[in-house]
């Protein structure tokens, strides 16, 4: 069956699809932290944080059909829908984070939030780490490929050191806030000196895809004095922290203790509806819409705010932030009582959280591929993140209870007794 | 009312954020060809193309809303509702477009055309019209900015003159033809001079943003040779056309008569959600997918997919290609008949007419302005485009009807009558 649909797959979309698993699944149908595969299998999901809510909420599914039953349009009539999500995203930041631009994907919003920070400065160069990724426009993926572009690397673009737990900047965990500035300050001399000058920097606040190595308040304290110093936009990507996950504030930068200039959204403002979007203060935002006429036909639509709107509300009423903080430490702490000797560091922010597996002090990426597919054998999804994929990544949505993190936890530390190092 | 929305939109969106007509609506409700206001005013939809079956199909609302409470993730898991969209579509196609790759919006689709015309070729220069619009990520943007980028113009992308009808290219609209291609020609050998070799150009088949001036069958015979000699990629934008708009053929470029590497689709694939998309050549989509690790999370949803796929199979139920085949027709004809100095041309494909007004040989922006802003008042919702925004647009939904036509041709009638000069 699996491998019939993998043939079509190739035959109707072509080779090297990015998909999940040795043998991968086909998943027919999702509710709350639960997806069930075509044979009925019922799996936990610990990794996708797009369903943020859970899986086929029954209140964003209702605000989705409701409105497009009505009026699915878009921005350039007027809809309160678009206004009244605007006041309420907008009221969740502060540092004068004042004004809303909606978009359908984070990779568009970074795409939009480049282009912000180079409106506001007038300067082109723009700088992320080396270990990361953003997302797949042709300019934002100049941030993440590995690959030389067509046509060359772009000259406005550098990538810094990421931080790493297992080989700190710098040398220790304690020297790397700096370490990581010192990356920062040399790469922006580099841009104003070949001409560019220094638009900004794009951040995760928590460095997710560089897997949380060592990352906490005040982590970025030196690097958003280097980048203000130099008048550069700080260009924050809360596609993962935001929305509550994190459980000790409702967003990433609210943890690490910075104001950022732009900040990004995507994958869970909508539970699974194509809704991303920036917030931005007055004069950025004004900056970017005065220099481009940005008009997006998808974005802002009746149905996106509606299935936003929904989603914000939800997190409130189901206190799902807080059960982030609640229930994410108690996973924490059951899942730092797993004893294996290639487990080099385990840690996490709310309900995102990661084990990093390391052999020798190197990290070992074979072994978390191995954990990764046993887990999905015994019915749970994880995923994998760092340099060398060998940190489990897990994210769940949000309404994961103490009784599921029981269950990975088990699950975890069964898988590790028996696997072979 | 409306001005204290145009106020919090201000304050929530900030300034320059595209609106329509002098006083902005508040639109609340779609179905079928109308829009209503919030004062209970009924509006002829004859400009929004993205409800492409008309507002709020049910068969479309059905099918999301059903979807939406089953299973809504991402395509790094195997479904079938990917694999089906993708037979239902490119069943459509001719010329070995047999792999699909799916986005959220136009823009993103014509993001990844350009990367597969550089995969595809392993060179970097790009072509498009000079008074053209594909999209709005950055890299799309450079094809149509009347600014200048911040750190500059892209040394890869060049804009060749576009084709017009009260100018035409080589000094007739029988010239324009050989023209056109002789402007793509040198384009070609300046990218090449200049070491960046020539990737592809990017058209809409029928130059819909350039106002359709003078296009039909064969029209693209000769640029389509000189791309060929030079070795480029043919990256069509169905984006306006397709989907069965022009009435005689399901997609624009069959009406012209050529075989493009690349089609992009976008606003009226999903009827108003979020989804869009590529079609290509195996080798194609193989080279573009060997070159970049693209994934994109919300693109090819199970939701998205029954969005698309309901939307396919209602133009098909309905006969909505043949309607917009005779309706067009028909409007076409009372279109015609409509009598005032300053029309200098009245054409178009199906549901896709433009009138274009002149004073002395010269593009009537203004008058055309204050036509769409009359037509409005009465009722009847309009777009504008060309150069000089000097073109009416219309562009409904497929379910218009005759007595829609004549409805909008009467109310022309009555405005050109009355408009002062």
């Amino acid at each position: 069956m699996t491998s019939d649909l993998m043939a079509r797959r190739r035959r109707l979309l072509g080779p090297n699809v990015p998909i999940f698993y040795d043998e991968p699944v086909e998943i027919v149908r999702g509710e709350g932290v639960w997806l069930w595969d075509a044979a009925g299998r019922r799996y936990l999901d610990c990794y996708n944080n797009t369903a943020h809510l859970g899986h086929c909420h029954p209140r964003v599914v209702r605000a989705i059909a409701d409105q497009a039953a009505v009026l699915n349009t878009h921005s350039r009539y007027l809809h309160r829908g678009l206004l009244e999500y605007a006041e309420a995203l907008t009221t969740r930041f502060g540092h004068g984070l004042s004004q809303m631009l909606m978009t359908c994907t984070g990779s568009e919003a970074n795409d939009v939030a480049l282009r912000m920070a180079q409106a506001a400065t007038g300067k082109a160069g723009l700088i992320a780490t080396d270990n990361t990724y953003h997302g797949n426009t042709t300019a934002v993926a100049y941030l993440s490929t590995r690959r030389p572009p067509i046509g060359g690397w772009p000259a406005h673009v550098r990538r810094v050191p990421a931080p790493d737990s297992l080989a700190p900047l710098g040398g220790s965990l304690a020297a790397q806030p700096q370490a990581f500035a010192d990356g920062v300050a040399r790469a922006i001399d580099e841009l104003e000196a070949a001409g560019h000058g220094f638009a900004g920097i794009m951040l995760c606040p928590i460095f997710a895809n560089e897997g949380t190595p060592g990352v906490g308040p005040g982590f970025l304290d030196p690097t958003v004095e280097v980048v203000r110093r130099a008048g550069g936009m700080i260009l924050c990507d809360e596609v993962q922290p935001g929305f509550g996950r994190i459980g000790s504030h409702f967003w990433g930068h609210e943890l690490l203790g910075f104001a950022p200039d732009v900040v990004t959204l995507g994958k869970p403002m909508g539970n699974g509806h194509p809704v991303a979007g920036l917030v931005a203060r007055p004069e950025v935002m004004a900056a970017f819409r005065e220099a481009f006429g940005y008009f997006n036909t998808f974005a802002g639509n009746p149905v996106s705010c509606a299935a936003a709107m929904a989603t914000l509300q939800v997190i409130d009423d189901e206190g799902l932030m807080e059960n982030a903080r609640e229930v994410g430490a108690h996973a924490l702490d059951l899942l730092r009582g797993l004893d294996h000797p290639l487990i080099a560091d385990t840690r996490g922010f709310g309900l995102f959280f990661g084990i990093e597996f390391a052999r020798d002090g190197q990290p070992d990426g074979d072994f978390c591929g191995r954990v990764v597919e046993a887990a999905k054998a015994r019915g749970i999804l994880l995923g994998r993140v760092g340099r060398a994929q060998h940190i489990l990544k897990m994210r769940p949505p949000l309404p994961f209870a103490g009784a599921h993190a029981e269950m990975l936890a088990e699950t975890l530390d069964a898988i590790l007794r028996e696997m072979p190092e």
